[in-house]
């Protein structure tokens, strides 16, 4: 085995559907440090705006900022002699600050711990991530609408419990798929639009390191690099109680999340949340998934994905095209719901603060997160360019000989000879068209019992598997009525 | 072993968390039963409203759709036979209508199919058990409030990683309970006002069924118990269209649930709703119900469960109180993560209708909404009953000798030393006060760097633990403000 | 809704997996009283024979502790005061036995605590199901044998990605499912094998309350009824240190289970080797039924499932026959993993005894092994029973007019070609096939650069997909080579 | 956010518990690549050894499979045209070994398939981790034999349900959790020792593609580079039917890998395994992570990690060291068993190669084995640095005021009073002592009922902890006997 010089690149070998999506670019090591670096730089431009870091010493913060002047390595490794990365990136920040100014470096993460930022870096990810999610939720729905439209009144056979049952169409099909996709739209777009909080807490969610240190520096904004004795005043500012609310909104004014309702170290409702919707979106999809690999199996032959050059290869057989959108997108929809049960047992954090149940959900979110936004990414384009195959549906339509209007026979005698004897009726001639292989009008008229009310006429009207779709037709055009939501 | 004649009963003997609770018997096998019988009954109902059942007919099937009147177990067996319950329930429940009118045994389940009455049955049971829970968490945030109100100022030790961290207060652990708790209410409303839907799809989901019958049975409600010929003639009702949206929401009506927005045999959005919805509950009241049995440990000993006569006994210890109402709450909520996944995995249901992720949700669910209500029917006695200790949490706080304000005298020397050498010298103080078992104010006043700056009086107010809880006054005050919603 | 009085039977109604089946009426509520009571009964018999209970005693206890004789309810709903059943259970079994004689309910009990007890009866009812499962393991093993055995050489398509790959045989898909069948038959084997033991542990796990009694009772199987007085005389048996190696074997020879190696309260093996070998039991039955279920495809009817008088039927449609067998068995499928995971987390039980995490796993304990006894029990039925089509496999790997054998052209012409760039003809051979309509002998005939080297019938032979079932027959033989076990 | 060129590092910044560690580095893209180059290389000499592959291509392959002449992004990108990082794989393989020999790169991949490769590389970095794994929990069951060993009869609190039940010791606790890592290396070393296998099983799993490359290729060995046309002969050692064998053994070899039972491409006995050994592994340490973070809380004190300089540290408080480790192997113990619960989900792959559930496996896979490997490396530091502080026990386990013995007073006033009687006097006892503050002793003492039958000496002797241990001590001898396995 060659030896590895640092860390191996997080490169997505072994999970395609997220391979090269922004999804994953915006979640990885490099991502989620900045974003913890955005979020103490945020916080102390949100003390500098109330006057409690110096206006400098929180530019200078903001500058050294970023995640290229960091190594990531070295963060992740220190790591482990605190149990999480923001000990070291504190050090770390602190140090490239001091090199400027070293008056700036004592305000970096003034006041504050871990819990705050790496949290708080949690939700400026997690924010990013469900936009990205959104949009492509929102453009699979649009893509999904066009083909529902399109073929609001093509027939094909309703499939249950692996069999045909009765006919149904692809437009109703495509509409329902729709329909759940804006589901997981909706339920992504209320989280971000109830809003991903920032977390401001401090040492044990009493925000009292904050207020100590705003005791402490209120005057500093005025003198910009110097600051006041303790213990011989306290600025107004903190003084009124009305402080950890203004600190609060401020923070959240510049990171662009919610304020907190209450310090969340352990009452973990926004990663809950997460949890819920990211299952329920690769659910969504992955039902997607399964149909169209349902239907492209090569006896079904009824839809294709998008015919692109090279795509769908497979390594032995130069005949196959393989299905693999839907394949990346249900290898994420069966991942997610396992690891988002792991996320929801992590609501169990004792105390203010966790020793395990906190630190266990990192990996798992990032996990969550890249696989639903490959997911959603993969699906705009299995949706936009699913090829549909109106001729084979009518054909295997045709495949039982009228068996799948079975139900709509029985229906219609059962004024007749009462709905439990149509109903055997049925049932008997169906098992009869199996076994002899003819078709189920050839046997029904030849049944005395069913020639009494039906001529022949009557039966073929009947048995046209394209007459009886139900009210799919106006169930797509009510499900096309829901809005689809602002497309990117 | 002793022979078992017919079923046993589901007692709850390995799940005390539900046994006897309100929630375990509204999801027991015979509400079950009696919620797919009122989906029966309901649908005909609806029916005979739109003049497609006779009103004699829907009113001899309510009547009859009574769950005592039906073998269960009986029930249960057959289910084997098509791999779902509501075969055998129509067979038998249009038995039972026939022995009134033979005529208004045609109109039982008219047009319909086993998942139509299996979902909406389990609408029904689970918008019971909502209530419930609804009601429970609302009366456990209550009684948090109070608790949260009246402890506002109540000094304990902040712990973290399962350390003293700094002093928060009792107050503002209980308002974070609350909140918790309210964000469990919050969701559970959201599911129950947005609507669990009716289930109505026919047997793939585009209503052919019901429609083909309606345009037999049209004029059967004015004929009451005769119904004219098939085929000779579409009454008005069904013909434009407008049918199936009129049934939907007389189905709605007749069931107090909401109409669906698409036949969602397949689409499982409810379901998942539900899952989350409950892991979350369980989640929200499992985090109590560690945070308690923290608090309670016998080295701890702030809070106690209620003391009941014959509560919490051992078979061994006679000197036992064991704090068995967060035990079973915590044995809730490490199920229900787990269960809540296999709900979610069932998104993955293809076709028209699965064969097999939509059976596999049934048990899950149950299983969830009674570990959900015995969870939150159990926090309300949590709630309600425990005893608070205030002069054990001040104790406590003392523990460390005033190392759980180290934060706070770091803060104020960070001026004078520099932020990273004041925390230098109160790490190496803490771990000389920790070896040698002096208080930090002894070894603090002992240093030259610290005497130069804070004299025995300063160091004094510094080093109580109760001057540092930072905001959790105004953070409770604040927390407190969030309606709880009515009460039942 | 109507009252229900007392609880519910546990009938399996939204279980049809299980419904019915041997391993549902051996882990009901009352055959887990029972085993329980035969714990409880086995302990006052080894401390009989080991001269610390007097033997008059166990003997009335043994037969006091009939599951029939209590009240299952009372004891679930007592349970809810103690956080589990066996407090409960003591009191009202020492009532029961004081009625007969007054002192030998002393005995009942005697140094014990709830953990032992309930432990082990959860081990009784394991092992019990575990046998179950084991002989219908076997049986379907057995069965898959003789499909193996008698489709060796049944040609048919082997499917990858959903699309036809190359060929195969049904004989091999059966040999492998038998082959997952025994692994599963093997790891439930180990388990009995290796044994689930007895819990004996006392209150906290040394053994200290049976040692304590074991000493005061010493003398008592002599004088049986009387006992002397504490303190005065510490009998010979207990004061060697061989008394709790004693009384674990004396425990595990009267129950049959293994004796423990260590008082497992909260080291939770056996129950995490349960949870594993139940979750691969369901997942290797559940690989069956998914692929059941893909080849009874209306589309592709290439096996069926047992036909049974109205079996697999419908509410709906008269002609379905239903896959329902493999149905339910996925149904379990689904849902033990998740359960299984609930479990594996309940390995993380604090202290000695752990409050929450030992509770959880009752319920979910119980769930799996009627799930996979269910499921087991519904395999056999579905292997013994399976109706296979080999004219149909033929006609299937006829579909795609040889394009299933793309690899061996391919690989025949490599020599001449190249290896990729015969892969490219025959890929484009393929679309060009497929686009077309024409069978690929066609296309390929007309292929210079194929003529070149392949005649028509060396083409022919090429394409027959019947000649290209690789190893197929000797992976078949070699696979039955493997014995099967003993059967039931 | 800063632009990223090329993916980020998979530097471990948010799972410090494998941050650094070997399993991290065994499993990460590089590793996984270098393993599946492995696997074709070992393909190639296999196939050289039994003469259908030129030895010198054999060679030439074997060289040029190094991870480092890859570029890992550009096939990770390249996996999503084909859902498998393979196709793309052996492309770069053929042209990379074309540049030495075009001859030699007809022989990549010969016959092969995707899964083969990706599998067999699967199971050469689980077997890899799997002896790391190995190697740690032999390494801290050795540290927890010595810590039993010398803490054979230090007494401590028994805990259960939170509180202080009986007296047990450290040595028994550590015996315990020594047992428990034996059964995770039993587990463990089991998958090694039965094997984990190569995949060889061609497009479908008839070796298909093998075979017939073979017949072609079987004079290419003493050709070195040239080979024969196809179809005019058949070799012998392809003729006899033993070559599927011969393959297996030799591709067994050259990996060092288990030859496989059958082709196992959708039945994953396999993965199975590992994802329950994996589980099974965090579990066990995770219990040992959640015990020492109970003993380790502020007012408890009676463990506490190893003292390493920096180790521990807040960001915001001077005074804390916080148990790390064990908060880091909890962490993973928290998620492990919900990875492992989505890999036994993927038993359900459908036909002879699943379309998503074997796409699922990968991530699930390499995280469980790196959050396991990590886990047990922390674990050996963990094990051999913990600090037991046996005063601080001793001190604790007299906080009851005897109590913690109630059971063991019981038992001795049993014979006198009746259990029942006894019990109660106790109950009622330890009620009086709590509310009062007096030592259980003097309330005893004041009752006649005791003083008539135990004076006080008597009561002394009972009523000393460290006298009630039970058989602790005998059982740690007995647990200690149990061999640890080879260390490395």
């Amino acid at each position: 085995m060659t030896a590895a010089p640092g860390p191996g690149p997080d490169a997505g070998l072994l999970s395609p559907v997220r391979a090269g999506t922004p999804a994953e670019e915006a979640v990885d090591d490099r991502a989620w440090l900045q974003a913890m670096l955005d979020a103490e730089a945020a916080l102390a431009r949100a003390q500098a705006a109330l006057g409690t870091v110096p206006r400098g010493a929180a530019r200078i913060i903001t500058e050294a900022a970023r995640a290229d002047l960091f190594d990531v390595r070295a963060l992740a490794l220190a790591a482990r002699e605190t149990a999480n990365p923001v000990v070291g990136l504190v050090r770390a920040l602190a140090l490239l600050v001091a090199r400027k100014d070293p008056a700036a470096a004592e305000y970096v993460h003034r006041g504050s711990t871990s819990q705050d930022v790496l949290d708080t870096g949690a939700m400026l990810v997690s924010a990013r991530v469900l936009r990205l999610v959104l949009a492509d939720l929102r453009r699979t729905a649009e893509a999904l609408r066009a083909l529902a439209a399109e073929h609001r009144d093509t027939p094909m056979a309703g499939r249950t419990l692996a069999l045909h049952a009765v006919p149904t169409t692809f437009g109703l099909k495509a509409a329902g798929w729709r329909d759940l996709v804006l589901d997981a739209a909706d339920r992504v777009a209320r989280v971000l639009e109830t809003g991903l909080p920032v977390s401001l807490g401090g040492a044990a969610g009493t925000l009292a390191g904050y207020l100590e240190y705003a005791a402490i520096d209120a005057g500093a904004a005025t003198d910009d690099g110097t600051h006041p004795g303790a213990m011989d005043r306290a600025p107004a500012t903190t003084d009124d109680g009305t402080y950890p609310d203004a600190l609060n909104s401020a923070f959240a004014a510049e990171t662009g999340l919610a304020p907190q309702r209450v310090p969340w170290h352990s009452l973990r409702t926004p990663i809950a949340d997460l949890a819920a919707v990211l299952a329920f979106t690769t659910g969504a999809l992955g039902k997607i998934a399964v149909d169209v690999q349902s239907l492209c199996r090569t006896e079904v032959g009824e839809v294709s994905e998008p015919a692109v050059e090279g795509r769908g290869g497979s390594s032995a057989m130069p005949h196959k095209s393989n299905p693999v959108l839907a394949t990346m997108i249900r290898s994420a929809a069966l991942q997610v719901p396992a690891l988002s049960a792991g996320l929801a047992g992590c609501m169990l954090a004792e105390d203010e603060r966790s020793a395990g149940a906190w630190h266990a959900e990192w990996q798992l979110l990032r996990e969550c997160l890249r696989l639903a936004g490959g997911a959603a990414h993969t699906a705009v384009e299995l949706a936009e360019g699913l090829v549909v195959g109106p001729e084979r549906m009518r054909a295997n339509l045709g495949m039982t000989r009228s068996q799948v209007v079975s139900e709509r026979v029985a229906a219609v005698l059962a004024p007749h000879l009462g709905r439990g004897p149509a109903r055997d009726v049925l049932s008997q001639a169906s098992t009869t068209a199996r076994r002899t292989g003819r078709p189920l009008a050839q046997v029904l008229a030849a049944l005395p019992e069913i020639a009494r009310h039906l001529d022949a006429g009557e039966l073929a009207v009947l048995l046209d598997p394209a007459g009886y779709t139900g009210a799919a037709g106006p169930l797509v055009d009510r499900a096309l009525r829901r809005p689809g939501g602002r497309l990117p």
